[in-house]
């Protein structure tokens, strides 16, 4: 079905550009909630297309494609933040309902916007300079110490966005495309941590527990809810930064605001690292940990609905992702998962609908409890074996 | 789309007959288990034709349709029993695997069948016979009293199945259809309870706390969880009698054995009354109240995956049904829900898609707490707003 089918009852329907599986996982809590998804998917086989019956297939960056969808759509919203400016003008300039505004999502889509604003705010960052050749990148080396972490502000080269350099000739090629970066200090942090707020458009906020964003060579590995150990003077002040940065920008919606926790005694005691404007793989415990999950919290703060409580269902709550191995040996998830389901049977299984590739996140399991590193071990264990990392 | 498209991964596919809300409620936990549905809907506006990508339009009865339907289904299981045993039988003779099978299935379509195989294995049912005449019925009602609860086998006549009947010339007209019908004596009961018990093909079972469920005017208006006060060993004989039934008419899937529970010394403590096979009203709590709900416990069940966890999540879940008020006045849902949000934000809406109208069930609320009173009242307020019983 290319076109979505409203329920009766003045339910209104929800357009997400992107098929991806945060909008996949949007798909249970809209049917309970009798609320009529749409995605704008990239192809028949995106994860969301598989879940959700209006599917239509549509490029993020095709003005034409997204405009048709977004005519059966009473609001707008994002699996993703690559949907370009022009693109949400076009749609605003129509009278299109869109959350978060483009003027919200530029702040999740430009670091270098992002760090300009958060500055001005007085928000903790690490030291930040826009850089727009060798030259500046040496001097801004040379007054924060090697080595730099070079972003570009928008996308990326060569499929990556993120490089950590040790000389300004490092940076070399990146500079040849001519477009300004964002050279940020190296940050010596304890630990990354996440907030997951959300704000509707008439303002009512919400924002659950400070999360442990558990990383493994720069990927997100697991997520521990509540952030153990956390100084609660901390966690207040990171819950209240992260509802400042939502109203202040004005979003609507989900959003993560990424942080690394510094060492105690460096005077501040976090600085932000990224933004992130839609649900987010640090909010995924809140399918099985929350009363309300981060994705029916979405579709009521896009709809302006009241939100829903936030309060965990457990002590505990880990997300462990669950990444694909090898697709010869560990390409069929069924026959595995059949083996973890008899092994624990309190396991949150959440599979995206996804071919099996090396890396690429294809579910998380949620385990929850009240012992924390029982149910870590749990998560850590079936996501192993998911992958094929161990084969018992 | 009328046909299921599989996920990648060795991911099968189930066929559910019906598009009720029942089918409808299993799509949010087959979406995040990676199991593609198909569903034979009775309209492009059945309650799970707007939950499922794959809603083929066809009858239950219609064996040409079920059996193009079961071709793309690696299981077929149902929303309700109204299948027909010849449709059924051909769809095995096929090799069609059908979940729970007819042999089972049958004793929850046929009630003469049910109560001839209770009684045989000794569980504690109503006193009754089957009746073919105004004459048998009369002596009936002579052996074990008036009024005597009359039951039409399957299906009913003029909508009804069930009639109380205090003369047997009162059950004339039913009796012209010339087909035998069964009475059973009024249960002088202290309330109603269900037992639901989940069973695999390979033999894995599974049963829920005891529940209480509310029944006003002859329909189930709310479902407590676990039953209040209920004795232990009571509880221990109810789930051991599901389990029993669920082994030994080889059911698959979820049943619901809903029971009348008696006032003690009365001899046995309870009597059954009905099964029903499949995911059941008196099982709608464990969606916010328990580690696995039903929908995913029928979905593993039938694909004899290992059964999840059953263990609440709360001390106390209670689950109101929403009724169809006034079309006219509280048709549209979607305004008054938005209210129920903002009054009680921890309040789990589970809406049908359904179009109003009045009695009809279109939806159910959960709430959960340590205080049942507190518990009750809140889900209580919620359904008679949303039905327009109450305005504030």
């Amino acid at each position: 079905m290319d076109r979505p089918l409203p329920a009766p009852g003045g339910f209104p329907i929800v357009g997400i550009v992107g098929g991806g599986q945060l909008a996949r996982m949007c798909a249970g809590p809209a049917v309970e909630l009798g609320i009529t998804l749409s995605v704008l998917a990239e192809s028949t086989q995106a994860a969301a297309a598989f879940a959700i019956p209006s599917a239509p297939v549509g490029a993020a960056d095709d003005l034409e494609a997204v405009r048709a969808f977004a005519r059966d759509c009473d609001v707008v919203t994002f699996d993703h933040e690559q949907v370009p400016q022009d693109v949400l003008a076009a749609l605003v300039a129509e009278g299109v309902t869109v959350h978060p505004s483009p003027e919200a999502l530029v702040h999740a889509q430009d670091k270098l916007v992002m760090r300009n604003r958060l500055s001005q705010m007085g928000i903790p960052c690490p030291a930040w300079a826009q850089v727009d050749d060798v030259a500046a990148l040496r001097a801004f080396g040379e007054a924060h110490g090697w080595p730099v972490v070079l972003k570009t502000p928008r996308g990326g080269y060569d499929g990556k966005g993120v490089r950590v350099v040790r000389t300004a000739e490092d940076a070399a090629d990146w500079f040849a495309h001519g477009e300004p970066l964002l050279a940020e200090e190296s940050v010596d942090f304890v630990r990354e941590l996440a907030v997951l707020v959300t704000r509707s458009p008439s303002g009512q906020a919400s924002v659950w527990p400070i999360v442990h964003t558990v990383q493994t060579d720069g990927i997100c590995t697991s997520v521990v809810a509540p952030a153990a150990d956390l100084d609660e003077e901390l966690a207040g002040e990171l819950a209240a930064t992260g509802l400042r940065i939502a109203g202040e920008l004005g979003v609507t919606g989900v959003m993560a605001v990424e942080v690394f926790e510094l060492a105690a005694g460096d005077g501040a005691a976090y600085v932000v690292n990224e933004l992130a404007m839609r649900p987010h793989n640090s909010g995924h415990w809140t399918q099985d940990g929350s009363v309300t999950s981060q994705f029916e919290q979405h579709l009521r703060a896009v709809l302006d609905l009241p939100l829903g409580a936030v309060t965990p269902r457990s002590p505990w709550t880990v997300m462990t992702n669950v990444l694909g191995g090898d697709p010869e040996r560990h390409g069929q998830l069924y026959p595995t998962y059949k083996h973890l389901m008899a092994r624990d049977p309190a396991l949150r299984i959440h599979l995206y609908g996804k071919s099996v590739r090396p890396g690429r996140k294809i579910g998380h399991v949620n385990t929850y409890g009240t012992d924390l590193a029982e149910v870590t071990a749990r998560g850590r264990h079936a996501a192993d074996y998911l992958q094929g990392v161990i084969d018992e």
